[in-house]
């Protein structure tokens, strides 16, 4: 590959006027500048981006820390971050922590503020202690889906009221006449899913129905594990007419295990999830849930950490006492489709 | 964030014997480094990755370029891919092309031998003149799943014996006694699919059937091109006993609409796909298909790339003249699931 120095032997300057033309810095005469244009094209000359951000203080990648990029869900926000960089002229770097903790940090502690000038954490499972050391060495952080807009993490954050989608679903089911509700929560007791989980609560009770009533098994946020939860569920409470599950991949799994069952969804069963996935309307029956707004929350999370970076930019390292800033994305909303029906006379 | 400078300062040293420890070059002495380590701990100093890649000539990431990150066969091939990368200490960039010659084309004009130091081709659409263009200029390409194993590309890549996958599925279909069997390919007439085609049709007529005899449907690769195909095929050959689809989420359509038409699927009719994505495990039937090597393609592919780059980096830009090699996978195999069985006697 030619070098910077050969495009400027051959177009009679110094290697800082090249520079200063690839930067649009400094004082170039108009003249001269289409001899340096020339000699790049001449010679098909590529500025090297690695020195070019470290000349201008910055990296040009954003890393998007992710538990799996094998749960569908996270190649869809992945696509709708990388649709919203590309339109700033920056490439994303995809880091798949797999649930780990130390495998994020090892992440964090390589890319962060080096190759990466900022990071979009989405369920990864970090340390908040982890991603305060990467704030402080200078590489802004924001968390992508946070579950409780009234809540914040004091860290920066984009936020979907999540305890909204589990009330929206809740209640679908309640006007569909349901009463005998089984919820499958695809966390565990006090993690991610608790708010959605909430919302069900919020809504029964508001129905004049005791939670008690309503049978409720946390399971691992796939397929599997809705199908599992929902084959123990029927089993034990063959009374049951509905289940709600707070994510789209159990409720597949739990319209599985019906079929397993010889139980018709909707006529025997409502399922309800909740996010929305591309495999929620290809699903037969297709599943109604509860929208979030993905792309608008890849859009404010890649705004907000550029804003952050910027900022960072401008400040001294030590000015570290801002408030943590929450971003609350439009709410989310019903999708009926063809998994929930009236409750059926018995 | 600190700097090698401070560093020095505090160990004592000059800035070069720093660099020295980190990149474990030159001669130090063991006091020495060791008053270095710590004065890197102290300070919590660490090295800036785009500085030392420019220093060592080297970009830390891998470029993979693939049509859309939201089919999920690609999410699971890219995440193959980031753990052998990831073992070797690099990271993996991921830039949607969506299917688009043009933004493929800008994607490699940007990082290609800048921010990535080579460059990993999935089904992205691209022209060959810029992947080899991309070549010249020093970044290594490799072909990640070229379908027909004698029949090189003429760039560096991974092949796979796809038309052996079509003629396993469809020895699969005959075996069972099915005589009457639709074709569904997901690619255009000459298009990536034609080689999977192509085994359908040897062992059509190695079974002594017609060709002609055998409707055949070009469509998307997607599910609801799978959907679109399979009712057309079934309304107009209603005599139709199994579908061969060419790839998996085609299949999982043909599926949807074999129910949609109140066909039992294997009882009424067989649907068997290639490729064994994880939904092909999830879906209710349980997808027949022939399993293609993933995992083993990627690890082929990352070694195959970092070998080049290696060889690049130690021979004169102008020595093109090699040839392009070809690393071959170990061969499909059928995977039967619920989704085959015997043929119905009518």
């Amino acid at each position: 590959m030619p070098t910077l120095n050969e495009v400027a032997t051959r177009a009679g300057v110094t290697p800082a006027t090249v520079s200063n033309v690839l930067r649009n810095k400094g004082r170039v005469g108009e003249a001269t500048r289409q001899r340096v244009l020339e000699a790049i094209a001449a010679l098909g000359y590529r500025p090297h981006l690695p020195a070019r951000a470290l000349a201008e203080g910055r990296a040009p990648t954003i890393a998007l820390m992710v538990s799996s990029i094998a749960n569908p869900f996270y190649p869809e926000f992945a696509l709708a971050v990388e649709n919203a960089l590309r339109r700033r002229g920056q490439f994303l770097i995809i880091c798949n922590t797999e649930g780990d903790p130390q495998t994020g940090r090892a992440y964090l502690d390589q890319i962060a503020g080096t190759l990466s000038e900022g990071v979009l954490v989405m369920n990864a499972n970090l340390d908040f202690e982890d991603l305060r050391m990467t704030e402080l060495r200078g590489a802004p952080v924001v968390l992508c889906m946070w579950e409780r807009p009234l809540d914040p993490p004091g860290l920066p954050c984009v936020a979907v009221d999540f305890r909204l989608a589990g009330e929206l679903a809740a209640k679908h089911l309640l006007e569909l006449g349901h009463r005998r509700i089984g919820a499958i929560v695809g966390s565990k007791v006090y993690g991610i899913h608790a708010a959605r989980y909430e919302g069900f609560v919020d809504a029964m009770r508001g129905a004049g129905l005791e939670c008690a009533a309503a049978p409720v098994l946390y399971t691992p946020d796939t397929t599997r594990g809705g199908y599992a939860a929902a084959l123990e569920l029927l089993k034990a409470h063959p009374d049951l007419t509905a289940l709600f599950t707070t994510n789209d991949l159990p409720a597949l799994g739990a319209m599985q295990a019906a079929a397993d069952l010889g139980l018709d969804v909707p006529r025997d069963l409502s399922v309800v999830g909740i996010t929305d996935i591309q495999l929620a309307r290809e699903s037969r029956p297709a599943l109604t849930t509860v929208a979030v707004p993905t792309t608008e929350a890849a859009e404010f999370a890649v705004e907000l950490l550029v804003d952050l970076i910027e900022t960072t930019a401008s400040r001294a390292a030590s000015d570290g006492a801002r408030q943590a800033r929450v971003c609350v994305t439009s709410p989310p909303h019903l999708v009926v489709r063809a998994s929930t029906g009236p409750v059926r006379k018995r």
